[in-house]
């Protein structure tokens, strides 16, 4: 029988053209996978990787997660060693492999738990955005994930703004429209918080979120924040449900995927199958 | 008569072959002269600057201190303009030139309190060095700043050498030597801590530190976090006042200077005097 193994992954989007696998471009998928046919050189198929959140080109993660499947005899070609089993250290094999340069880590690999699927058993995603606005000089040393903007941001009317959009709603108006996608989702947090180095922290978490979903939200609060438009005009836009140009889609150098959510391990059937059944049901 | 200017400065120290100007080399002296000579093309002889903490290649600064000195032409070309006076607004002209890349950033500019020496008034100088151990992955996003350490290493055992070792001494074993230099030096401050993100954060402060001081302490720390020393070992080193390689100086990627202390106006030019009389004497 097949061993399905979960993966922790780190990494810095500056250099990726995103997550998914595209021919010719360098994507975190790619040197991932590429990194596996290393290790399974001489076992057969080499494994795929199916992804929580596809990142697209320039957003980072800290918190990503993806799985894969080795048959028996790759599980068996995964040496115990120093303490950790077969599957702990493929995290370690990976991230020796001299295509998995100091951009992406591995931060774990472990048996996933039954019926764990990366994708559709997650029942959150959590992101960060973090902004320098003219209120201080902006640090170099930061400035590979962190947006810096030319103007003083109100940081109280933005979280205002951010706090007042949370809930079960139809996301037509914050995002890229995707052919048969749907767009409902639930938003369950989005604040703004300016942290002791003057940065502008948004924490952003919803079951699942659209195409450019954080980013239109992100554009929309930096346009209240330089009061461009009030958090009244976000809700009206959100209710219009059509896709709009009243703000930027902010870039998404600012964008981290912190964690994913997956319930307890006893639900982790359930929720796949859950997920699966809702998503044809929309698709079809 | 002449006008002082301060410049506050940061960069991020990665592609800078150090502070200071060598021909052929990307240096953020250089970066930053080249712009003076751009904002005073005009307006006679580019002015120079004096830094309070030359720093190696590799290492980076949040809060570096310069001085350069206008003629009253060069100072009256300045315009006053969104309330900034003339000083003020060179920071904005100089982040404003193309050569001035997205790796420095001048913080501020305003014209110095009288007899103030970017280098000859400061009374302390202070630096960060961040490690990453393999108590946890790394996180690629600050790759930039942090180095990576593939051992665990223990912070308190860290923390108690580092502090055992403040006070005026004489540094030759912890300093490349230097020609005629003096290698005695107050360490003021020396402690390691971990931080919530895992990071181990070192905060170290003397009035000077001489060539490659910092880094050394650091390295000598990290082989007490290894167990391969003991605090009593980095206590007999410094008093041996002789070139070790008992520890290996750790690299610049860790290192950021954070701030460059001053007294009050009044001292100021007192304090320069005293610097250079100092020097004088060491150095005859």
């Amino acid at each position: 029988m097949n061993v399905r193994l979960r993966l922790d992954i780190a990494y810095d989007g500056t250099n990726f053209a995103g997550w998914g696998k595209q021919p010719g471009l360098r994507t975190v998928q790619g040197v991932l996978e590429e990194a596996l046919a290393t290790v399974f050189q001489r076992h057969g198929e080499a494994p795929t990787l199916t992804v929580a959140g596809r990142t697209d080109a320039g957003v980072h993660a800290v918190g990503q997660v993806a799985h894969l499947d080795l048959s028996p005899e790759q599980a068996a070609s995964l040496d115990e060693r120093r303490g950790q089993s077969g599957a702990e250290s493929l995290a370690r094999r990976l991230n020796g492999i001299a295509g998995l340069s100091s951009d992406v880590v591995v931060t774990s690999s472990s048996i996933a738990p039954p019926g764990f699927d990366a994708r559709f058993s997650g029942i959150w995603r959590r992101y960060e955005y973090r902004v320098e606005d003219a209120t201080r000089p902006r640090n170099p040393l930061v400035r590979g994930y962190t947006l810096s903007y030319p103007a003083v941001l109100d940081e109280s009317a933005m979280n205002a703004a951010s706090t007042g959009l949370v809930g079960l709603h139809d996301w037509a108006s914050y995002c890229k429209p995707r052919e048969g996608g749907t767009t409902i989702r639930t938003l369950q947090e989005f604040t703004w918080q300016r942290q002791p180095d003057g940065v502008l922290l948004a924490h952003v978490k919803a079951d699942a979120f659209c195409h450019s979903m954080v980013r239109s939200l992100v554009g929309a609060c930096i346009a209240v924040g330089e009061a461009k438009l009030t958090a009244q005009d976000l809700i009206k836009l959100r209710d219009d449900e059509a896709r709009t140009s009243a703000f930027k889609v902010a870039p998404a150098k600012g964008l981290t995927l912190v964690e994913v959510g997956y319930p307890p391990d006893e639900q982790l059937a359930a929720r796949a199958e859950q997920t699966r059944a809702r998503r044809d049901a929309v698709e079809r």
